[in-house]
């Protein structure tokens, strides 16, 4: 349950005095998310979704609330947050940081097809094209540095076998030339849940609260890991290249991303890897998530590393 | 027919290229508009309208974009421009500066009931409020200056009773202190056919090419003179009365506001008199519009006068 923050319909209401969009209709909170309070918010203009940012501070959120706008203007079907009659995206409710956005239209898709994987790579594509033109910068929180660093804290919990590839592909990864690559705003978390469908049209990217500045291909390999694998870790090459093939028809890969793919995968699949194990092994205090299965992301990693020429040919 | 510069699917698909929003499905020119040319541009995503403006130019046209985009991040429902890669509204297509904006849904009303002057009177209220952090500023040019230029030129064209009354009209608007009125960012032409309903539901208001910055309370006039009157010209008191009603529960009137409605919406009938005069008797070469007929406004004008005791009661 994501409702951390009670907000009442006559605290709803008050607040939406600041804003031009209409008067409050009916509050519901959504049973969803593990970061944040969100609620539904009808009006008599439409549905949004508030958000009371629960870890998030005033000084961090600027730079998604500012991605999401950008991206909005541009084009790209994502939450749009609303300007307050202070012309500010940030307002503050019940002594949480709280923004309110349009509702991304549609639910998670349940059966994956190479149709949904090719309009998730188109839209990859075109997020990073829009994010171009967006100044501000924000560091990855969980890449290289994090993991390296993460890793000691988790390796006491491991069988031998587990922590030989785990200091393995941490090496491999560090040796990795990530300079050579185009960086720029990614969303760092594109995993199926994060995509809502109208039917069998996008209707938007969501949860933006992993987006930093980083290497686009990173953005397509964390996207691949989870639209063109199986339940059981498996790539699965029709809906790999099916992603892979939208994404470049709209930003055609450099030489340098060509031949850098499967390290991304496998940057990727560490990347989880090591967050599942230490959200699994070294929870944070009063954290109410279910822990996910850290080895379907292990397994994982493992194929990418057995099976690099399968990779090199998704793009050939 | 409103589609005088020709785009092809070609030059739009090639045009598209530099935009997130998608590769191009249809295009449709759009037989409605009398001062630019428009098409429905359908792309992967969804449905836009494409603009090339045959009048204004580039360095009038930021004013307009920048305000439907500015009402936009406000959650004001009005066509949306999108911003290309090179981060801009504003584009060129063809010789003529060209943009793209999100599809308003929905249709013009054809019988005008109290809720949709309700709906009406709040979201032009609406406007107003989020129009406060708009910074940009441009003269009305269709103000008190206008029509007392213009005056002279339509004069020959008038029996003595109307020349009569456009001058007293004059006259006493030159001597009303506007200068005490609340001012800012206004529609300026909130007439039915620029609100879209979607079913029953406000989808959102369109042209904004007459928007300029002046009295609010003008908008309003301007608004119950089309949506609360007859098609002989007669007030509607309910309709006024629920469009005026629902503004105020927005945005109260100041007391100075309360005193002048009645020479508003005399100021409002002057206005599109003179302007539908202008149209008729002296056309643009090449204008392509139907004059609509002018004695519309000088009957409400009339009227206004005549029962100035009437308009009074609609504040109470």
């Amino acid at each position: 349950m994501s409702v951390f923050t009670t907000v009442t319909p006559e605290q709803m209401a008050a607040w939406l005095a600041n804003y031009s969009i209409g008067t409050l209709v009916r509050l519901e909170g959504i049973a969803a998310g593990i970061e944040n309070t969100n609620y539904f918010v009808t009006t008599s203009h439409t549905r949004y979704v508030l958000t009371l940012f629960e870890k998030l501070t005033a000084r961090e959120l600027p730079f998604y609330l500012n991605l999401m706008a950008h991206l909005s203007r541009h084009g790209v079907p994502c939450p749009q947050p609303i300007a307050n009659l202070d012309n500010e995206y940030l307002g503050e409710l019940n002594g949480r940081p709280a923004s309110i956005a349009t509702c991304v239209p549609g639910r998670d898709v349940e059966q994956v097809a190479p149709a949904h994987c090719a309009a998730v790579g188109a839209l990859l594509a075109e997020m990073h094209l829009a994010g171009r033109s967006y100044r501000e910068v924000m560091a990855n929180p969980r890449g290289p540095k994090w993991w390296t660093a993460a890793m000691p804290e988790v390796i006491p919990f491991l069988d031998a076998g587990a922590v030989s590839l785990l200091q393995e592909e941490v090496r491999f990864q560090a040796r990795y030339r990530f300079e050579d690559l185009p960086r720029g705003v990614i969303h760092a978390d594109l995993f199926r849940d994060n995509v809502l469908w109208d039917g069998e049209r996008l209707g938007g990217v969501i949860d933006f609260y992993f987006a930093c500045t980083d290497v686009l291909l990173f953005d397509v390999a964390v996207a691949i890991n989870d639209w063109g694998t199986t339940a059981d870790a498996e790539l699965d090459p029709v809906r790999a290249a099916a992603l892979l093939d939208a994404y470049k028809r709209t930003r055609p890969f450099t030489p340098v991303e060509r031949g850098a793919l499967a390290a991304m995968l496998r940057a990727g699949a560490l990347r989880f890897w090591m967050s599942r194990l230490y959200d699994l092994h070294i929870p944070r205090p009063g954290a109410l998530t279910h822990a996910k299965d850290p080895r379907h992301f292990q397994r994982l990693l493992e194929r990418h590393i057995t099976r690099e020429g399968d990779l090199r040919q998704l793009f050939d």
